[in-house]
């Protein structure tokens, strides 16, 4: 049987990330590739006690097929962790439960562009995000960044230049805390630029917020669905319970909403009832808020290490920016070599990473890599960053004799 | 902020089930309407057992990411009890395990048709792959159906004119054992004709099996994926295990897996995790095969109870056909009512079913109604039937006068 195929496949590619999966768990490599949470901050006992009980009280609903839209008693749940974490005021209705932040990615990009239509993301932007657009053909116009976030001038040229072409951009994706790859925060005053030009050009925002709870230093910054109602929000479980249960969720206007329940029931019908059970007990008993607590404890020690190493050892090859929280450094050599090709070497030496490459929009981040931080452990994290900077200097070498 | 929606809307429809679905746990209504499992068939107490081992032994993987393919182990114990069950053969690199089989219809829909492209599939057919497809703004050309399962002479003549026409179809859809909605289940010497077709005009076959292990009564039917190793299959744990846990699989030749392993990434990264891990203990320790006994004892007394209450109350107004497995009964008035509109009245009643209606590919079967009888109990089966007697003798009263 000969198969034909759709030109959807045409905009795919694989993702480096997850071929690369496999290598985060071998236990001779160091990985600094993945997007990972550390197993150290799953609450296991915690969630062995909620799961007993979930199917001691709720059994019978927790395995059925749940909504579309997603468990209610988790909704409610969700308004008062949003409110208390992020202060975004909204009601159980506004809010979609998917299986995963992804699927939220996938469903909005579907549902707010044609094939062909373009989106502006910050540049570089992350690799599921770039994923979830090429599978639906939708192009990404991306605006550089700085130690501020997205820039925001660039961003209005871009969109005015492209309202000017009657190409206007049909939504402006941002992830504003902890950017990945780049680690970066956008300010508060470019987030109220961000909604200003949202506004006057009728372009809407989708915030990406899986990092926001995971804040090592500094003030926190609002986000920008608690300053603007008419923002499309993406949250995710993964970073604050596990990624494993596979959770996310979608705040938006009530029109939104109801398209992405349309769209989950073809997708795959509802999420995961048994994840959700859980995942309302994990908010209503409390322990999301100490789990935060100690990922944050955990997570500032490794990335101190991090930067620590990465100063110590890579202080004179490259350029990178110290991040207020989440899981990423993003990493600029500043020689001629390229990160991607340089990637099998590097795990030849023991040490894996993404190449800037990967979070591309539109090409180019050649010599850029990012590192996670928050799966290694301390000592692994400097003798990853020693073997990193060993497979750069004969990179460099060769490029030079 | 004024949203603008893409093209993909004008083609998705609210689903009348999903709606539904709130009704369905309604205490005072009685619901023929869902395509629940029983909760009596969720083995709480060896699933709890299995969640305690998993997070005890497997903890840290089974709460992380996973691949996005599947977990390797489940893949194997799937290639064991697939060889058993439905005497396929295939490895487990043949396999890619999903969200549920609604996610593999649509990434089957997706991967293989452009917008516009057309299918085959049965008439009537299962509203999650109505729904999948439409949501890829794929034409579906239903084919008729009779007691043998789908009419493949009419099959081919249809496969014979699009195909003249330069719009052969993408590939043909079949749910052959115990049909969702009508029960019925496709003859031996049919699938072997279905193959020939395919093998003829090249048009790759997708054989949906969600019901296979719920036989009743009567002979198994060799599935025609064992019968011929180019055909897309594709397969649930809903049925056998819980729906709640939202797992399903795709086996294919490798060149479909890796395109649904590079889709799967946008859509979702990868499924749950823990899900997984429960199913391949589920499997290993043979609980699958205990519950698959004890779900067909249960289930054979319920289809026996809807046949005879059937038989009773709507011998003088309805034709349905028996079914040797599954879960639904179709039912077809021999009056003018309009089931779809006939529906308020009878909830109202305190009684729901899926109006024909949802299940038509391209219209039609405004007479005829899909019942379920695994979700409610042998008493509200008998209630229920009784309670659409008098809605359907009222509703016909109307018409009359």
């Amino acid at each position: 049987m000969k198969f034909n195929f759709s030109s959807y496949l045409d905009f795919m590619r694989p993702s480096e990330i997850r071929e690369l999966a496999k290598y985060a768990t071998s236990k001779d490599i160091i990985s600094f590739g993945g997007g990972m949470p550390n197993p150290a901050t799953f609450p296991k006992d915690r969630l062995k006690e909620i799961m007993v009980d979930v199917l001691d009280r709720d059994g019978d609903a927790a395995l059925q097929y749940g909504n579309t839209a997603g468990l209610n008693s988790l909704r409610e749940e969700l308004v008062g962790f949003l409110k208390r974490t992020e202060g975004i005021d909204c009601a159980p209705e506004d809010i979609i439960i998917t299986s995963g932040s992804q699927q939220a990615l996938y469903a909005i990009g579907k549902l707010l562009c044609n094939p062909g239509d373009g989106v502006i993301t910050e540049d570089p932007t992350y690799v599921g995000a770039i994923s979830a657009f090429n599978a639906n053909a939708i192009r990404m116009h991306g605006v550089p960044m700085d130690g501020q976030g997205v820039v925001v001038d660039v961003l209005e040229e871009k969109v005015r230049s492209l309202v000017s072409k009657g190409k206007a951009p049909r939504f402006i994706y941002l992830i504003p805390n902890f950017q990945n790859p780049t680690g970066r925060t956008l300010t508060e005053k470019r987030r109220q630029e961000v909604i200003r030009i949202a506004s006057e050009y009728g372009i809407p925002v989708v915030e990406d917020n899986p990092y926001g709870e995971l804040r090592y230093s500094g003030e926190r910054v609002r986000s920008i669905r608690s300053l603007d109602g008419s923002v499309i929000y993406l949250g995710t479980f993964s970073k604050v319970m596990t990624p494993g249960l596979r959770l996310g969720y979608i705040v938006a206007p009530r029109e939104v909403t109801e398209k992405v329940n349309l769209l989950k029931q073809a997708l795959d019908l509802a999420t995961n009832s048994f994840s959700q059970y859980v995942a309302t007990e994990y908010i209503r008993r409390g322990i999301i808020y100490e789990q935060i607590r100690f990922n944050v404890e955990l997570y500032r020690k490794r990335r101190d290490a991090m930067v620590r190493a990465l100063r110590e050892e890579m202080g004179d090859m490259a350029d990178f920016s110290v991040p207020d929280g989440g899981m990423f450094i993003w990493v600029t050599l500043n020689n001629s070599v390229d990160t991607s090709r340089m990637l099998i070497d590097a795990i030849k030496a023991g040490v894996t990473y993404v190449s800037g490459q990967a979070f591309a929009p539109n090409g180019g981040h050649e010599h850029s890599m990012r590192l996670n931080f928050t799966f290694p452990s301390e000592e692994k994290i400097y003798e990853g960053v020693r073997r990193l900077r060993s497979v750069i200097l004969s990179r460099a070498q060769e490029a030079v004799s």
